[in-house]
């Protein structure tokens, strides 16, 4: 039995051409480079090799480039958002066939472990965030999804990749991390601090549940302003240290039914604790560096709950269906696209975001290839 | 009309020969006396004069005794459990009878605010915890209840004052703090921080769920074996600064699936951020004194919840129910018994509770009266 | 100390000139009269009378003058919707102020019953579903409200009181019964069987949880085209006896999540228990006079969920915010107008709503007095 | 590549000396017989063939004997329900190995599905309860199981065959179905409609939640006195048709919180909706063969819950800690055993359950391999 016949393949594939293929690969902090890199094939029955159509830059990428992410090593292709169509599967893939267009989760999962049973795939002891980080990711022209059963999604037959690889990370990521964590309920009182990429889609996954209100915090009147576009009801430049007093005035007092702190320092945290009501909820979506300071002194009898989460995609079908109803439209939150081969540039520019008014860049390489 | 026309009264009360009774008195930090003061009368149709015939006193009465709860000032009767019978009510009350033993909430409740209506009876905008606090409470011959109907609750017919006592704050707090907001489920793993009266209040509503271990840790070995009496499957002393790597050993690196901070201090709180499992949830029922460190930067990602919660005593319905099926036994809480009017020797036993090995203090004046 | 001590009361009651009102009266099946009747008064310290400014007629009190339900007797004032002002208030009512503009709830809840206190006010001990039933009705120039603290709400400053009646009755029954206990959720797909009132009340507050499609069932061309405008997706005229069999195709035979029942007979709940897909709910909205078939020997293993639910209105403060918000536009379901005098009139076009298009009648009297 | 290549395997199992077994074959209405079947072996890549040890037989299996399961053809080998060791394992088994003792779940779950993904692996599109229905089962010396990942568990190192067997279906039928969607709470007040195993599986499981009574209702004197051991408060025989108003008197009118249907008639679930409180859940276990008369029109205003499931077996985890820990005997439930080869004497005792006393009747086939 040759290798052909383990593997079900495309003909441009089976073709192999090539063997190479480009990547924006890292260096080390600051180092990162688009160059050649071996195609990935298939090492594992639940594998799958997908070329990649568009893809995205997340805010992740930066930190990992700054070199705060120890388990990304010199060489790690990075990237962990992506759609694209499958073009070699394991034997062990049931759920899709080659030529299938796909959407790719940032988060890997195995399905069988206690964690994904338990619906917790961020803990996947075979998966969860890998792509990208101890695995070769999706800014290339092709990676390999292991697990690919529960790590790939069915592309909706009219849909828009744009929109689509908004599914990949930054969607769920706002909806379970700051939305359902922070149980949002119909006429809720809402603060959501950071009006960056994962703020904005905190803004746009929290409505889905009509809130009364929605205060959106931020340094930037850019951001606020795309923001109000959005949805949100009231704008908070933060730049005075004022913040949490507005808030508290337009409560008369009482404070937020729900805080969601989306940018993962002290200090903005320290708002959200400043502005939750009694009985409210602080959800922690933010990626932190150090520790923080807890004022139980002043929470411990106010009745609220803290939660941190690593997105688990589990909402990956609930939001697909929500998209394809139109009541979300994801693709608001594209401001810029690039050419795959440009990604050198799109990093720039992504990394420059404050002042490019950049909030997702899409890559796309349908054309290259 | 007069006053005895709008009230409901017992013969005793009509018959009105004293005016004054004898209550515990605080005189500011470190002082406190057993003198006379005037009876409580109806103020408000709500109100209910209940006479005490059994009370307790609870480790919120020291901390008011050291100077801590600024909002209880010199004159203030301590005290907020109690057991006792009703003299008089006020037009209002509609739930209860004059003549009727009664177990007195640690929290007054209106029922009627915003907060009430949705169960947070902590947080009620004219009661919540004010008996010896903010209004004078238990430790006393008479005391008077305002919003009775939601303050009282009835004594069963053939139920013990000294286990029903035990409904008025310990059993609620441990139980709605410590085991609803911790979530215990069947087959959990738990970890109490703090094997003193509150940690084993949690200890023995934990089984109420059937969690599958439950870790008791503690400085104090002989509270260690009282938890072991209590239900708790492990003991762990944190005299010597393992007792988290301790637990997690236990847990094969896992952790525990809820971990309640039953003390009130840094050091405990970062036992309970250390054993969390993912996916887990840190109850605090602690009163502290100063903010801690919350890891966030090992948290953000492990799907936590941490929560804070005064008594609402909203489950005082479900306890009695379950106290008289009897799969509850309170009073193996209680260690010691004093007539109310040795209350002076019973605040310097409860001071030294760890000497004396002294859970709860139980107080009666049914002989006196 | 005189009544007039004892009440608080505004110049116009006190004045007094006028002891009887005009009310809308039931005199036994098919018998009704607009007549005079004594205006009441407080009799209990929980009493609050109220001036009726806006009322309207509900499907049950179609049912009531037919002769359906038995708890109605010869000579009660009909009504449990409106909106008024507070004429004179009892000693007991803490949270309202005479002069003030209240929405008057279809359920009357003492707040301290054991229902009560678990927050199914539809079960309340003293009151539950009593106006217009068990005590006479809004449907008058006065009512006096029992419990006047847990059956009042304010009126929000800039509201319209239109919107605002619908408050009363229909809209927490949509939104209790159908919306909550059907759990709708993001991205489901919803039949609501029904299009009068009551089915576009579910209809209209089952988007506040952004379902992915919403299919409306009905006999009636001209409810069904209501429906399109108040954001149903797809239309089923169910008049050929097909509308299962429709849902089924639509939904690719996976059934529904979520099945409303809004009407209350037999044909209309066999279709929500033909179209429920396995892991559904059917939530019961409709009022039923007769036994329903269930298909146990289908459905035993589809786990499956059928709930029933009287209105609690504990929802009233969360729908009071959404309204606030703009997200809700209940005067949307409002079709025609009349002066309260000309009541008997209303009843015949409501009576006749299919001809007339009717949805809610509105009743004013503001003018009136 | 060889097929022993291709799985792995046991020394026994590459023997191959035999290549049939003994099993139990179901032969149409009323017939089966102890014969002669083709050893199962590996046809896809998560299959598992298991050695079986213990089995044990269900009610089910003799609703099919009566031909009321038309699902179930000539020649089909019945059971599932089972505890084994693993012979021969698939290329795609991740999580079991060779050699590895097993409990086989009743339900089989490809985790990939949609319906497995919500944890409702009892839908599972390619799975579900197949064992002894669609495939061969476990009353023989092999079984086949796909999707083994899903549909194993691992046995724990010093437990019982006995016991973990009843982990297979009753104990998680029991707890999942009547339990869990009871909403079984610590105090309340349960009605169990039929003692006979799985109703005594409720019975069991129900206490893990503490609830102040249980109320146990058969037919069967013997089956009660069982229930009194097993910790139900009260026993009722319905044989003089006063069941219901037994409950009702007990209760003092209020009717019971949970009503569990465990036997699958109408008049006993008619027993359920006479007693089931207001604000109640009936939870039906049972399996139907006809529709049930279900009273909306006295039900429709009583805020209850009626569900239906079939097992998923998703508990089994929380199931296993449990048992680990004590709380749980799940060996209670065995009364008779034989060896498999005696299996048609089993079965005739089993027929016979009320005159022998019999509930779980294991085989074991230890000895005969």
């Amino acid at each position: 039995m040759t290798n052909a016949e383990l593997e079900r393949t495309t003909p441009r594939a089976a073709a192999g051409t090539r063997t190479t293929m480009a990547a924006l690969v890292y260096h080390g902090p600051g180092q990162r480079a688009w160059e050649d890199k071996p195609r990935p094939t298939v090492q594992d029955p639940g594998d799958a090799i997908v070329r990649i159509t568009t893809s995205t830059i997340c805010g992740t990428d930066l930190h990992i480039l700054k070199g705060d992410v120890p388990t990304v090593t010199d060489g790690r292709i990075l990237g962990h958002e992506g759609i694209g169509v499958v073009e070699q599967l394991g034997a062990g893939v049931s759920e899709f066939h080659v030529g299938e267009r796909v959407i790719i989760s940032c988060v890997t999962a195995c399905l069988k472990c206690d964690f994904c049973k338990r619906g917790m795939y961020s803990h996947c002891q075979r998966g969860g965030w890998i792509l990208g980080n101890t695995i070769d990711g999706t800014q290339a022209e092709y990676v390999r999804i292991p697990h690919a059963d529960g790590s790939l999604y069915h592309f909706p037959a009219d849909a828009d990749e744009e929109a689509m690889v908004m599914l990949s990370d930054i969607l769920p990521t706002g909806f379970e991390c700051g939305v359902l964590n922070g149980q949002v309920k119909p006429g809720d009182t809402v603060a959501i601090v950071g009006a960056g990429p994962i703020g904005l889609a905190v803004l746009l996954t929290a409505q889905f549940y009509s809130p009364g209100a929605i205060f959106m915090i931020d340094l930037d009147d850019k951001r606020l302003a795309v923001a109000k576009q959005f949805g949100a009801t009231t704008l908070i430049n933060s730049a005075d240290g004022h913040a949490a007093d507005r808030v508290m005035e337009l409560t008369e007092g009482a404070g937020v039914d729900v805080a969601v702190e989306a940018v993962g320092l002290p200090a903005t945290f320290a708002i959200c604790q400043a502005v939750v009501a009694a009985g409210g909820r602080i959800a922690n979506v933010g990626v932190h560096g150090k520790p923080v300071e807890l004022h139980l002194e002043k929470l411990w009898d106010r009745n609220i709950a803290i939660t941190t989460r690593l997105v688990d995609t589990v909402t990956t079908p609930m939001l697909l269906k929500v998209v394809r109803s139109g009541k979300l439209q994801p693709s608001q939150l594209v401001t810029h696209r690039f050419a795959m081969h440009d990604i050198m540039k799109a990093y720039d520019t992504f990394a420059n975001a404050a002042n490019e008014g950049a909030l997702k860049v899409i890559l796309t390489s349908g054309g290259l290839l």
